[in-house]
């Protein structure tokens, strides 16, 4: 599977650089590449403890995108999936770590427990203060003696990062992050493994399964189980952590372990917040992507359990834009829909003069039918005419109803009408054409001022104007004439119309998928009825 | 391809109601499910114009995403890639326009603008200020007259919400978003399309392929290319983009368009900001996931110019966590590495007996090469034996450089040779071990004391302690002993090694992958090689 990357061998120091191109310069790295890849904070001044993490790259923004004021002073990334060096940590100790002394968060890796150590016993002979804590939050396996380190990883960070932000001495954060090792858990679950640059993809997860408890280097899991749905993915993990959740508040880390989507992901976060083994789930961090495992199609939950400490170390606001930050988990607030949705219904009104045009105007359309459907044969899918005769039947029928003996009312109910019998954009398009006519004429406009009005909106809307091959071509010049007499309306109609048979390629509406040759000698249906309309308006009048 | 999802009718409302649990209450929504869907600000007071954007759902975080204090006043959403009706937006439109009216955010699709419009018009029906732009930033098909709204739309959350934030009126609000709209351009690109629910994915793009210029939907691409590498597909991008990057500074939006990961956007962030294309682009939003298309492999870039009004409005801070904020593009800062990582040489200094103590000590080991790999070939690949032959023959060839008259010195020189001959883990354990043992002796303490604080510190770095089959099971009764004679330390390593044959599962190191009855009856090596050191010196003295 082919990734947005250049080559396995610059892979880790491009997503450096690219971090650090983007980061306005609150970030640094030490001149160490290929060999030593060490992101630390531009503006360190070493007069507090430093807290160094790291490991294997591929667990993105983790560690490198968590450097930052109030988490990681340096973040010292290996190649993916690969323990850095010794002499990269030492490099990373030595550059960040002043009087106060430094505390090195690592997970639970052989290599990263050595590497990080050796760099450790290296520095202190320097006369540095160095301490180091091993994540090992994985519940996967419950009779591991070396529980692996994983997305828990991220309260260590948070909850040592603040204090040491505070002030607090090498001693109190180190006690601090041990604290939160000693009562942390986490467990992951996915629907496929990850794809290791360089490496064959490994087939391991059948479609329809998922693994739960698997590594995030897609070590196999506990145990596969059959996919059924969000919630019960959900649910698989949360009766894992079940008895890892105390009595009292706890703090949930909604870790997206790769190429979930956010959709999925807020699902899955409604499934965590709902659930009833969830309930002392108070707070949540996430869901977000902290701990990844390349392109893994999982998730994975860590539960801390919180007191009013912690909390306010976890709340605490940092530099670093990956941090999704802490929310209470809570109820959605609903409120109520507002009144207005149903439009009011115009008190119907006599005006046997309207009532005369608007029945003309319907039997226009409908006598029209079968010749507006031919010619929306050439470049539409037939139905112009159709869709035009049902609306001016229903229309006909619906007269009874109107306002007709005010203007604004009328308009207004003739669009509510017509969107109601008028499928899909047509009707849409009429209302709005009818609902800025009511407007205008309630603005005082006179009639055919208010139906230009309703046609700027339209074409506003629809973003067609004259010369798109549309009915505006024919309903423009019509209306802009018809203050001059219905004849002359009808005559710039007609116009109007037959200029749409020689033009080109339709720029909006289903015709502009139709190929040019296709439209060319043919009226636009749309713009053919207009036509008719005036043209029968003013041969009955 | 299974999801996180419940199922397809829920998947919005699910995923809404996830975002509003975990907003910390910031968020609300209107009581219209399922059919109605708006995400609206928990704090609203309509005292300032609102911004109302939507569409259809499958692009999280936009745009309920971004719903919050300097963005948007609600988002209304569809079901998957569809417009929500008229009467969702009307909703939306009453629950949060004041008397300053309300500005419409709308991508240019046909149902989103007939759905906004018209829901526009009734909402002016009742007297609310309602103005409406269209977002039309894609630039895959130059020739389409109705360009899509992509990933640009975000330009205009961001300086429309900057602008309504600070109180400015409806129409200045509209006429910054259409300026903005004005000058964007957006393309994307990618590896694959995407899944949506429901619905078989489709198998447009053979893999080793990338599609440049498709739709948020899924819609094919102006053009398939082959896939180079990161570099290529991101100059493939601005070479679309060029001619809409005019001479002053740029922002670009750097915009996952859902399952790329973090690294791969990080890559791809750095190719953004190096390519000579993109010289003018002087700030960037992101990486990150912004506008999606559900799972698609895929990355776009949106480019707008800067002038110091909007840079002020994309760099004002925000409410929603989604948000990544904007930096400046800069050149990483790299620091030169610090002094000290190459370790201090010792000074070679002679003493007879410590020589002849340690000579001894390489030849008892050289001496059971062959009987220690027979015992690790029961339990790991059976090179014990050789390996700390070839770290005993080193070591012996090196005595002449040591500084053999200062324990401190001569401990951290022993470490330091054997991390440099041993390969793998035992190398760094024995030099963690000797390291820490010349920090004990520096502060002071007897040689048996020191090398007790040495097996300390491989305790806490390696994870084992006494029980768990390893050498620490004879190491560590032997040094406790030590002060009471080499007779009975020799005594004392022996009982522990010989205790190891009877324990069941190693609990570290590589033994700890070996099945119980593998190891029954066998000593550790690693406790073996200690136990004949110590009884081979007994012997001697």
């Amino acid at each position: 599977m082919p990734q947005f990357i250049n080559e396995k061998e610059t892979l880790v120091t491009d997503a450096i650089d690219g971090l650090l191109e983007t980061s306005g310069g609150m970030l640094a790295r030490l001149d160490g590449y290929p060999h030593i890849k060490v992101v630390c904070r531009a503006d360190w001044d070493k007069s507090k403890v430093a807290l160094i993490s790291g490991g294997g790259s591929g667990h993105e923004p983790a560690h490198a995108g968590f450097v930052g004021e109030g988490m990681l002073t340096a973040a010292v990334c290996g190649e993916v999936f690969a323990s850095p060096s010794v002499d990269a940590v030492l490099a990373g100790i030595l550059a960040v770590t002043g009087p106060a002394g430094c505390l090195l968060i690592v997970k639970n890796y052989t290599g990263d427990r050595l590497n990080f150590g050796l760099a450790a016993e290296r520095a202190r002979a320097f006369g540095h203060k160095v301490s180091m804590v091993v994540v090992d939050d994985d519940i996967a396996l419950p009779d591991l003696p070396q529980p692996r380190g994983v997305a828990g990883t991220l309260f260590v960070h948070k909850i040592a990062g603040a204090l040491a932000q505070a002030g607090a001495g090498l001693e109190e954060v180190t006690k601090a992050a041990e604290t939160a090792i000693t009562h942390m858990a986490s467990i992951g679950t996915s629907l496929d493994t990850c794809t290791v640059p360089g490496s064959a993809k490994e087939d391991r997860i059948a479609p329809g399964m998922a693994e739960l408890g698997l590594g995030i280097h897609g070590e196999a899991g506990v145990q596969q189980v059959v996919f059924k749905n969000a919630k019960d993915a959900m649910d698989l993990v949360l009766e894992k952590l079940e008895p890892k959740i105390g009595s009292g508040p706890h703090v949930a880390i909604l870790n997206n372990l790769g190429s979930t989507t956010p959709l999925e992901m807020s699902v899955l976060a409604h499934e965590l917040a709902t659930s009833p083994k969830a309930k002392n789930i108070k707070h949540m961090i996430g869901p977000a992507p902290l701990m990844t495992s390349l392109d893994m199609h999982g998730f994975s939950v860590s539960v801390l359990p919180v007191d009013d400490l912690n909390q306010a170390h976890l709340e605490a606001s940092v530099g670093p834009a990956a941090w999704p930050g802490m929310n209470a988990v809570s109820e959605p607030a609903v409120r109520p829909l507002p009144d207005g949705l149903s439009p009011i219904k115009p008190i119907p009104s006599a005006n046997p003069k309207t009532k005369a045009v608007l029945e003309q105007c319907c039997d226009l359309l409908i006598a029209a039918e079968a010749e507006l459907n031919e010619l929306d044969a050439k470049s539409g899918d037939g139905d112009t005419g159709s869709t035009l005769t049902t609306a001016a039947k229903a229309l006909k029928g619906s007269l009874d109803r109107m306002p007709l003996a005010d203007p604004t009312q009328l308009f207004r109910a003739v669009g509510e009408e017509l969107s109601q019998t008028m499928g899909g954009s047509s009707g849409v398009i009429l209302a709005i054409f009818f609902g800025a006519a009511g407007d205008a004429c309630a603005s005082g406009k006179p009639i055919p001022k208010a139906l230009l009005a309703g046609l700027e909106r339209i074409s506003e809307v629809g973003g067609a104007s004259k010369g798109d091959r549309t009915m505006i071509d024919a309903l423009e010049p019509a209306l802009q004439a018809l203050p001059d007499g219905i004849a002359n309306a009808a005559h710039a109609a007609r116009e109007g119309a037959n200029a749409t048979a020689s033009m080109g390629r339709a720029k909006a509406g289903r015709a502009s998928y139709v190929p040019e040759e296709n439209l060319i000698g043919h009226n636009d249906p749309g713009a053919e009825a207009v036509a008719r309309l005036f043209e029968g308006l003013a041969k009955a009048m």
